[in-house]
């Protein structure tokens, strides 16, 4: 029997980094994968070791996503690229109005990337995917010459199952309805932006990426008649709202004085000339449903440890379709519009 | 209504290209994912514009499989990034003995990368979704810096369902058992190389890129009984045989005069020094089958497009668990090792 750890004197995860051979296919590429993705992600399928794994049947209708991960930096206040991934993916199936089972994970590395920080992106994951119990079932590793990448970035695929009978996407939305978020906005966005390089700022702004799925069972149970469910993340509240408003032809009136936003990333957003409501969130979830099921989806966020500064903060109309409008904290009106022009590149 | 096309002389198909705004998340990415992937790739499922897809419930053990793509360079004789995405997953799936349905994709730009190129890829992703009977159902799209990137990376997931009620995998090898593979070995990397910049010669040499489903199928039709499937990708023939052979704890013999080599293939690899069963294929499987079903194996083999130069190349035995042998052409033996060091690095 071959004895695979003959080499991983080269796969020093202390002071190793990544080389061409570890996306090639051949022995450093089975040891790479055995020393840290193998270890961290170890479940049932994923340690049969074939190019994909088989799972049982899934006899609900079945919601899938994907998401490319290029956040910059790679480690930030309150996450990394890793929990990043695996909650942005979570959540994208959560918000199909589903339970999130399994993951996919691809990683495109750069030459000479450290293997301590793949270990600890790797742990992060396995963590975040404990939280949301989900398991990394299959995976794949590229590796492109040094330049050619920054550092690494994680491809996410998610599979799950229907909780609900009904339809829920960003055409079911009602005039009449409720607008629910789950929390403050900007959180993820400003936190990326405050550990730039270039940025000057000092703040204790932390991301808010976070699985969603348990919050998303307990609103379908509360509200089960919820029309739309979406996560704010890049172009934040304005350009997701902006998105259900046209997919469903419809207008939205939203109350400025409702929207949660945190002292201190109002701060740094005032400081930048940033649009909090423009910043991506990668822990907060959109929810509109009908107006008599509005409190009980409320009270269900606000029970829930992620939810606790939820509020509903507007209406759908059906006044311009496509949309979305804003009585402000003067007590005019204005236009939320789409975010026309880059505000946050690799914010995610 | 807000008129989504108000801006789309930016996205000028002929002579623009990606800029920082197509993976912020607003407009912009929104006329992005209009004007290129949606008007490629259209389905029900993808039609609905959420970040995730709802499918029909999968009552089968499901199959899913995740690949990054960073093959340099993009367009190759016989193909192209695309194609070899959705063909590369496509036969992910089918490997582990299922019927392909869905596939996700994520694009990850670089700054700059010519808009024409982009939809030039998306239709040929298209085109092999159509040739395998595939939907691509949902995707994503981050762009970074100029230089961060080669042109575009391609992540892609796939979902099945299974043919057959056995289980299919590395580890199903058993003594005695045939190995039989689908034809000619090294098509695709000798394509690659044959293009690279710094590569000298000249060839006819085409990828042999594609989704190969369709016999998968045929071939569990013709041998139930099947054991392992697996396309022999990164490291070649000698890498997947020697994976299964450890994985499965069983010792192989090939012969090398059943193995099928072009001459225009093998020419380039005495050329370059490279061993043509260490080189990357996109289009051929290995069945490992009881012996006496390996006629019928074969038949469904030569029986298919793909297929024609089908052979038995070998057995699986009880010596040396985890080791490949081979008799050579000039009647000797000699080991088929592991791929040690790196051969060619984004061969796919």
């Amino acid at each position: 029997m071959i004895d695979r750890t003959k080499d991983l004197s080269r796969l020093n995860l202390k002071t190793g980094s990544v080389d061409m051979t570890h996306g090639a296919g051949g022995l450093a590429s089975v040891q790479l994968i055995d020393a840290v993705f193998a270890k961290h992600f170890t479940n049932e399928w994923l340690d049969v070791g074939h190019d994909g794994a088989l799972l049982p049947p899934i006899t609900k209708p079945v919601a899938v996503s994907c998401d490319a991960h290029v956040v910059s930096p790679l480690f930030f206040p309150g996450g990394d690229i890793g929990r990043l991934a695996v909650a942005g993916t979570v959540n994208d199936v959560a918000m199909c109005g589903a339970k999130p089972l399994y993951i996919t994970v691809s990683f495109i590395l750069e030459e000479g990337f450290p293997l301590a920080k793949l270990d600890q992106i790797a742990e992060s994951m396995a963590m975040t995917a404990k939280e949301a119990g989900v398991a990394i079932v299959t995976g794949d590793t590229k590796v492109v010459e040094k330049g050619l990448a920054d550092g690494v970035y994680i491809v996410t695929s998610g599979i799950g199952e229907a909780l609900s009978g009904s339809v829920i996407n960003g055409r079911k939305a009602q005039a009449g309805d409720a607008i629910l978020i789950s929390g403050s906005m900007g959180d993820h966005g400003m936190a990326i932006l405050s550990c730039r390089e270039n940025m000057i700022f000092e703040t204790t702004i932390e991301s808010d990426a976070a699985p969603l799925n348990g919050m998303v069972e307990a609103v379908l149970e509360a509200a089960p008649d919820t029309h739309v469910l979406r996560d704010p993340t890049r172009g934040g509240l304005a350009a997701t709202l902006n998105e259900i408003a046209y997919q469903s032809q419809v207008g939205m009136l939203l109350d400025e004085a409702a929207i949660v936003v945190k002292p201190e990333v109002m701060a740094a957003c005032e400081f930048l000339g940033l649009d909090p409501l423009f910043v991506a969130n990668e822990g907060k979830m959109i929810v509109i449903c009908p107006q008599e099921q509005a409190q009980a989806a409320l009270s269900a966020m606000r029970a829930h440890p992620l939810g606790h500064d939820a509020a509903i903060i507007g209406t759908v109309t059906s006044d311009g379709p496509g949309t979305v409008e804003m009585t402000t904290l003067m007590g005019g009106r204005r236009m939320v519009d789409w975010l026309n022009s880059e505000q946050l590149p690799r914010i995610c």
